[in-house]
């Protein structure tokens, strides 16, 4: 199996350690193992077109990426994508908001579109609905105290970001045809947590970013049933940024079409392998929380459709079928009254205030996703936190 | 000199041409003949970060392309680099979005900044300033007619798109601080306009799209004065797409560095290439047009520092140091009280509506920049529509 290495830790150096943004720079290493099967090779003369396929909906869509990830799905059995218009997008992130403008759009009302996320939810959410200050949507924070009447979309992160609790939606109507949701499937990928069961909602999105750590890339997509829905997101993309890097959508192909190879391989299986990482280091993190006066949500354990059927037949792997989530953002909380983004800012490590995802003061998320070297100073620096803690008492 | 191809012309069949769109897939001929020297490969560990360089403002700019757009722009002399601030962006389309939202929120009224341009104007800018229904701006229309109190953005494009005037603001307000400008200079570039002047605006868009026809790239920079404007710009840039494909950076900044190399080349010079086949074209567009109901505008000859300072001790250069426009887009009119746009469709010529760009339905905008095929199956099907009109008489 692929041997996760544990680069040596760099000496407490005065350095301050970005873990407010998911850099997933922690996937590297493996991409570097996996050597030239994953190389592109671009032409001056390639891509020249703002055109990849004048005969899908997504005109700017490359088939070898759709192609890419429909196997993928496939093989990982996440989500279905049959009888589903794929939309590329310059990240999940321009997704989300080309969803949210098409749902607004098609809402059809002269009233904004109320948008809300259970909290604590993705910072970014809130933002994306503010920026532009538009007149079709208006962000209404949590979605736990939701109650207005008319037109709403709700934002279901599962796993959630940031405290990877498995979600539903919790603005609770059903058949109410004002009720529309977008699910965020980010996370919902071996390596972060246990696939229980194939997804089939209306609109799902997901990024490259998440999966193999391509985050400079700015690769997501979207899989949706509703013609109509595809088609206004599609507009949105074309005004917003005339289609979507037809480097990234090649390259991201290859590195998919790799990913999905390595998916049934005793030796080079990626998700096995992000799974031992994220595991070795939710173990060490939980080791310096423990007696401590920090908290981590507690997972319940799930059996895993993929390692169970790709890995049971293989005896050296050591991923278990069950398992619990891995998440890649630490959820950390602390018992005192304090704020703790600002505690860790004075230990040089930079954390999202959890009051950024509609929580409180004493929370924050840490990227679980930085190289290793760093990851092993933000564990230094929280157990020395730990420590003077100890002392003062 | 580099020869322009002039490829047979497909046969005068049954499917539409598409001209609507300003696909720059006439220099992919170029790009064949440079060879490896533009090739690029990445291997599956590059680029993963979202960082470029955290030291500078814009964090998410690859330096290997800050520093080929510097060189470029040195090279051609058509703008200056100094004392600027660079920003990268999904396309010129994002980046001028970036700044009417900068411009709007350091505006900081409570009413909306209006956003003008002069007809006939860039039809996409109706789009781009529309279609969120935002409260920070509002899309106004025709900046000669603009007598609108308060804060303004004029948008002036030189050489203009569509007709190819050279521009300059026409609402004048001068020393009116809440005037603000965004000068989108795609087409400033010497192969389909004299470069008069170096020029000097606080902020200057430029698209890769129409230098090199690399499009399928969507890079775009911003050559910006105010640091709070390149830093709003920048903001806007993050929560729209979380930055730019690395890969399309990288593309760009090897390519970009190419052409500046060819820039005192005898032999391989892009832009006199360029130039020769847009004059090429434009020659055989005005014959075609000739004699006819058609109209073209007229455009005054200049003289090109570019061309002087770099071409004019090559003795077998065809390219004159004075020259006049050759624009990326055709704006074809029509002394008849007819629907230009219908009448080329049905000759299965797809045109944009020249209403669309704030003028009327006797004028369309033609791309210039098609395959070559294309161009002449283009020109077949005008000379057959002046053949019918003859008859009809």
């Amino acid at each position: 199996m692929v041997k996760v290495e544990n680069t040596k830790s760099i000496a407490m150096s005065d350095s301050i350690i970005n873990l407010d943004h998911g850099d997933p720079t922690a996937y590297e290493e493996y991409w570097r193992k996996i050597g030239d099967r994953c190389t592109v090779t671009i032409r001056g003369c390639d891509l020249m077109s703002y055109f990849s396929d004048v005969n899908n909906l997504c005109w700017f869509l490359e088939p070898e990426l759709a192609e890419a990830i429909k196997e993928l799905h496939g093989a990982v059995g996440n989500a279905a994508t049959e009888d589903r218009y794929i939309v590329v997008g310059t990240g999940s992130t321009q997704l989300c908001q080309a969803a949210v403008h098409a749902l607004s759009l098609l809402a059809g009302g002269t009233e904004p579109v109320s948008v809300v996320a259970a909290a604590p939810y993705y910072s970014t959410y809130v933002e994306e609905t503010t920026y532009v200050r538009s007149g079709m949507y208006k962000w209404e924070g949590d979605a736990w105290r939701f109650d207005k009447k008319g037109p709403f979309i709700e934002l279901v992160t599962s796993p959630n970001n940031p405290d990877g609790t498995i979600r539903e939606t919790v603005v609770n109507r059903p058949d109410d045809e004002e009720a529309k949701v977008i699910h965020d499937f980010a996370y919902y990928w071996p390596h972060y947590t246990p696939i229980t069961h194939c997804q089939d909602h209306d609109i799902m999105l997901f990024t490259f970013s998440k999966i193999t750590g391509h985050a400079g890339s700015r690769i997501g997509w979207a899989l949706v049933k509703d013609k109509e829905v595809a088609k206004k997101m599609v507009e949105y993309i074309i005004v917003n940024s005339i289609g979507v890097s037809k480097e990234s959508q090649v390259r991201s192909a290859k590195i998919l079409k790799v990913l999905k190879e390595t998916c049934t391989s005793e030796t080079e299986n990626f998700f096995e392998y992000g799974r031992e990482m994220m595991k070795n280091r939710w173990e060490r993190l939980r080791e310096v929380v423990k007696e401590s006066d920090f908290t981590l949500p507690k997972y319940p354990e799930g059996y895993c459709n993929f390692f169970g059927k790709t890995l049971e037949s293989y005896p050296d792997v050591t991923v278990g079928v069950f398992h619990v989530l891995t998440q890649a953002f630490a959820w950390l909380g602390t018992k005192e009254e304090t704020d703790l983004v600002n505690d860790l800012r004075r230990q040089k490590v930079m954390s999202r205030a959890g009051e950024r995802c509609g929580s409180d003061k004493k929370h924050v998320r840490v990227s679980m996703l930085s190289r290793e070297d760093v990851f092993n100073v933000f564990l230094e620096r929280l157990a020395n936190m730990k420590l003077i803690k100890s002392i003062d008492l």
